[in-house]
């Protein structure tokens, strides 16, 4: 599988670690990077992430076959909506955290010809920016992919080919019952790190060792991604957060009885979950 | 610093670091390991941890000079009382993550001539036993000492030089302020990434990335000790849980009205406090 032109939307990590596969794998000639930040583009350009730089999604778009779309997900409705018309072809995928709407959004916007697969690499890192990108960021990584019908049509397959020529393994899924997984495993474990870190006085810090580090590392990720990323789940985020809650109730009562035993039980319950996802 | 003869009470991962960090860093001739478990003394041998081992408590401490009880939390007033009859004039120190009330607990069984100082070591890991004992373990940590009067004895500064000699870095502070600080900075984020991994189904696990596995890293830790501690610290952990559910209250009313710009500044808060600490 090689292309001609890939035009990628949005030049961060996961931007960034797309070109920078997608050359390293030789699945494109030319990876065009569209970004309204020209250093960013600048910085790109040196990493080799891409080959080409323009700020004008129009221009970027219009000779690719694949568009790539590597924004906030509170960006990419808008971001189809206006790359249609310039590359009316094109297959088009995009990176989101949350994919619940988000075909059905841009359906009356698509040209009869263009395909759009959305798609949601479970790679990522608390730090942001081209500069963190890594060609081998979806290696042995989970891709959900979204498609609005069980059977995918020739183009869908061919984008889901490119997610496994970056090196990671595609699940097909429901998009809201993506939504309802990834409150769980990523969303909700963002929003708890933050808050562990939030209640914490910094004059305490010093009086932190690994466990404290391991468990708000995520609270450092970039506010306005995540803020956008929460509010788009919100409703599953909510759902997970009550169960949470739930939970922590039980903790609560187990605390204010000294229960040892029900502490060490319930401590158990979660440990056997943790040493099913290894090490 | 050189002791003829440690006693070393409990042969996990900490009782055995101390013993691997003793004896590498030349601070005692013999270090003796006392466990009841006849398999981890013979392990705690091989591995170079300890260079004599008994089962029997009495025997074990009779010839030391510094006695380091690395057991649970709930077996340390025990150990102590146990051990008191036998080395009348031992210094005598401790690991244990709570604090609050030790030295009053086995006050009136102190021999004159003994000396007890509590010490908390901030360093561990998620797996327990003396396969994961390291050298190393307290290097550059921090290792809280909660002696009951502000001005210490020459006995006791000989166990701050103790820790030091073992490459940490000792504060001394209040048994209740450990307490209160390591709740927040400790024992509540292990019961949260246990609560996070309880609520996950495990057919959703391989759909988790980085920041899942990071958050819940510590619900691997073992729940016997882990119950143990949050019983005995469990007024301050009701605390810390109070203020973290504060914090929950909040994130759900911004998820509620879709604020996303107050989710933001919510998860602001935590970013900050999470930058200071550093990666």
């Amino acid at each position: 599988m090689q292309f001609e032109q890939i035009a990628i939307v949005g030049i961060g990590l996961i931007g960034g670690s797309v070109g920078l596969a997608a050359q390293a794998r030789g699945l494109a000639r030319h990876v065009v990077g569209i970004d309204p930040n020209e250093a960013t583009l600048h910085a790109a350009l040196e990493r080799g992430a891409i080959s080409r730089a323009t700020t004008q999604l129009a221009e970027g778009v219009q000779q690719a076959q694949l568009v790539v779309v590597c924004t906030p997900v509170d960006r990419i409705v808008d971001v189809l909506r206006a790359a249609f018309p310039h590359a009316q072809a094109a297959l088009y995928t995009d990176v989101g955290s949350v994919k619940y709407g988000l075909a059905e959004a841009v359906e009356g916007q698509r040209p009869p010809e263009a395909t759009y697969l959305p798609a949601h690499p479970l790679a990522g890192a608390e730090k942001s920016g081209v500069a963190y990108a890594r060609a081998d960021l979806f290696a042995q990584r989970v891709t959900v992919v979204t498609p609005r019908r069980p059977n995918q049509t020739a183009a869908e397959q061919t984008i889901i080919r490119f997610w496994e020529a970056l090196g990671s393994h595609v699940v097909v899924m429901d998009a809201a019952e993506h939504d309802r997984v990834m409150a769980v495993t990523s969303h909700l474990p963002h929003a708890v790190a933050s808050a562990l870190a939030a209640i914490t006085p910094p004059a305490w810090l010093p009086f932190t060792a690994g466990g404290f580090r391991d468990s708000t590392r995520i609270a450092a990720s970039d506010p306005r991604l995540w803020a956008a990323i929460l509010a788009a789940n919100r409703h599953y985020v909510r759902c997970a957060l009550e169960a949470l809650i739930d939970r922590f109730t039980q903790f609560r009562q187990l605390l204010a009885t000294g229960d040892t035993a029900g502490l060490e039980q319930w401590l158990v319950e979660g440990k056997q979950v943790r040493d099913a996802l290894g090490t």
